[in-house]
């Protein structure tokens, strides 16, 4: 399944760093013009930072703006390794102002919301592992489509290495695996391989890997079919409470998540990560 | 099983449409008297239009009233073919006046809160297709029996046709399959067979078409059974907030659905409807 | 697994009644010191009487300061029989003042906010029968193990015999099965068989008796392996809507318990209740 008319025109907005390399591409899928693709591709591994954050809020409103996309798949160019590995804990490194931290993390919250309410469908093709932020992309979709490979997971792992997963991630994850699933699988910081995730409702189907990307342009068609307001405005009204409670705390959790990430502590810890990081490159 | 003591005394109380022939029939179940049998027996669909909606209320009320029935069964006439094929949209056509609609608007809110509401124990014998307002009907009761045929439907499925399920059905198919169900299945207008409703808990049980009617007798039976007092109070606890989310808002609830219904385009659809409806009739 | 280092010295704080004998035993699982063992052991039933709900709550205080303990399980000397039968329904009857029902149901809401809210990893060893508040106790607790004897129940099961389970027992149960499972099983007071309780989420592990022990400490100690502050602050943002709606309205939660409870057909049906336990016992 090629891309046709990869439109890349929005990378010039985002700066020189994006502009050195595609960080998503925006396009369509061949056989069927209704249908966007918006694919990550800022390698290795898909991380979200405050660039990559903004690239994909600017790709899904091309996608809204193109007038005749009715529903887009999201996925990764990195098929059968890594859809996203969340968010980049650089962003959050011996930051130069707390003004570049608020940036970030506006950013977080800008493109969560962009997925989360877009009028268009949105199926995410779940086509590698995909922890923490990377899940919290899937679970703002409509529909998910995980490849079935039992090295892959998904889930909610903050707690996992010290951090909280902040409100909206929880939120969602909630509306998603409920109340019940939530606390213990968020608690534990688990990561769920494909037929787990499919137990708790945290992905709608598991195919083989070669059909995860047919199988979410199907979601995806099945979904684009429909008369275009009333689904639309069907998903607003269940995600209306979820996306006010966010949009009505972005400033607190903003303030919320700075004052953690300035800890020295959690700097300290960072600074570790980044060393051991630069140890991984370096093997 | 045959009903003993229908009572027909509503029906006058719903003016001369109602009065030419029966909308519901409010009953005993022969062998158990304190089970109530509610019976929608308005030809050929059990459509929902202003006068259906009063009626199944009154129904619902002199249930209530009667003293020693502590529980009841809503079903339909039309056995093995349709439950209820839910909201009349001939109401929504052409209206006299806004006042008209907003009529019909609040029968729908009243029939829906009664019952909600009602301390009695209620339960759905779905023996046959159920859509969109069938489908809140159904929801609105303590449980529900599906007949097993694979014909028969149930869902809220207004989006498949351009409408939007009102925020109080929204809400209860929320509480009934969760949320992330309610927003896939209500998102995509989707209609379960009677297995897949069971799947997601739209339904309770599914039985032979045959066993429908005594199943749910005896789910009444069940309900009819427990102290009155404690059970009716811990519906009410649970139902809350659903209950007074839609008490609060019903003015703004009506203003929104009038303003829909009477746009330019609405009302052009509903006149191609109600002329392929004729067609279909002449044909 | 013998407990060591039992202590025994928040007994001493219980007043004469609870001097008399043990009512939990705080102590640590032998080969995990991480890992505190919370033993419910009031004869015969460790029905929840205002000392027993006080010493449950010292007890998670006495776990808490602890220092070194990251998580606990909740258990019961009974194993085999029954974990907990619930609140003790002496304390309502005939009580001397008004002041002395307060402060059992202010002790009821203490020991659950101590056990829902606590940072510490919870998890409940349901080794026998564990209807009403014993359910409620196990629903507290982060994960639950039941013992698989179909002989043992679980639920909250007070409309079988009239009562209504309070706003916060009704919140926790729809946290834990789904508001559609609540309304049901609550409305209904069902008691569930552990495989039934396990098939609605009630409880998470089903094992054999045996086992159930060694199964809770292996959940406590994953608990226990985790970033605490970041598993603890976890839970409590995903718990803290449900805490606070009972913190708010303790007082007048308290005031409609006290009015129910003061009712005289209430005391009446209180009255035939001591009788017959009387009557049992003398049998």
């Amino acid at each position: 399944m090629a891309l046709v008319g990869v439109s890349r025109a929005l990378i010039s907005r985002l700066g020189p760093r994006a502009a050195t390399r595609s960080l998503v591409s925006v396009g369509r899928v061949p056989d069927a013009p209704k249908i966007g693709l918006l694919t990550l591709e800022k390698g290795p591994v898909n991380s979200l930072d405050t660039s990559m954050l903004d690239a994909i809020r600017a790709g899904v409103g091309e996608l809204e703006n193109a007038g005749d996309v009715k529903a887009f798949v999201l996925t990764s160019k990195f098929d059968g390794t890594v859809f996203s590995a969340g968010l980049d804990l650089l962003e959050m490194h011996d930051p130069a102002s707390r003004a570049d931290l608020e940036r970030f993390w506006t950013a977080v919250q800008d493109c969560w919301l962009s997925l989360y309410t877009t009028p268009l469908g949105a199926v995410a093709c779940v086509n590698g592992t995909s922890p923490a932020g990377g899940c919290l992309l899937a679970t703002a979709c409509d529909y998910r489509i995980m490849a079935d490979d039992p090295k892959f997971t998904i889930g909610l792992n903050e707690a996992q290495f010290g951090l909280v997963a902040p409100d909206f991630f929880l939120d969602v994850y909630r509306n998603t695996v409920g109340q019940r699933n939530a606390e213990w699988l968020a608690g534990t910081g688990a990561l769920l391989p494909p037929k787990a995730a499919l137990a708790v409702n945290l992905v709608d189907e598991v195919v083989d890997q070669a059909d995860a990307l047919p199988a979410a342009v199907a979601a995806a068609a099945k979904l684009a079919k429909l008369p275009f307001d009333a689904r639309a405005e069907t998903k607003r009204r269940l995600r209306l409470k979820t996306a006010t409670d966010l949009v009505e705390s972005k400033a607190r959790c903003t303030e919320v998540f700075c004052d953690f990430a300035l800890k020295d502590d959690v700097q300290a810890a960072l600074t570790a990560y980044v060393a051991s990081l630069k140890q991984r490159k370096a093997a």
